[in-house]
């Protein structure tokens, strides 16, 4: 079924936030949807890059030698193997996109760590 | 090199019509712009899904059953093997995801056919 995606009606189904919802599948991908806003946990990713774009607000990718500050209108791809920690003062909308295998807290478990559902 | 691309920077470097331009990489796909308008050419692609995600105007895939609307904030993913040809009365700045193999006409080959660079 081929169906055009509307991001604003899709995040109006979201009201957690760090819980990435997937939105659309593409080759090996998803293509996720989430609020974030505070700090997340440091991780990477083994073998995926990742890539971030900001629907709305000011996103930061804290990496381990300087900020990164993505704003709507942008994005920033993450390569595997970079520790990064997202962070932003104000809520953010963010698209993802990553290979289906991807762990949000990347090579950590723990109480962040959530299994993405499709919306 | 981790950087911060923004969409209309990079908008403001394209002046062509139906020549994407290759501004991000990640995993085995690219992220591509480009500006679209009038009509482009029936094609697939064998073993490609494909994102197109509206920028800014509206675009209009035509199914060979139906058309599917895309405005901005919106996308639709066409899956590998299903023909189509984008559209546009006006002219519409479109974000597009694909795997590098990709070629922008699929099975085609023609004038419309071209090699995307990087800006």
């Amino acid at each position: 079924m081929i169906e055009t995606i509307n991001l604003e009606q899709k995040f109006s189904l979201i009201s957690e936030r760090w819980q990435p919802k997937i939105v659309g599948e593409l080759n090996d991908s998803y293509v996720k949807l989430a609020r974030l806003q505070g700090e997340f946990v440091w991780h990477h990713h083994d073998d995926e890059d990742e890539l971030f774009m900001v629907i709305k607000g000011t996103l930061v990718i804290k990496l381990r030698d300087r900020d990164v500050m993505v704003n709507e209108g942008e994005f920033v791809i993450i390569p595997r193997g970079v520790e990064h920690m997202p962070a932003a003062e104000e809520e953010v909308q963010v698209m993802l996109l990553e290979p289906k295998t991807t762990r949000n807290t990347g090579n950590v478990e723990n109480k962040c760590t959530v299994e993405a559902e499709w919306i």
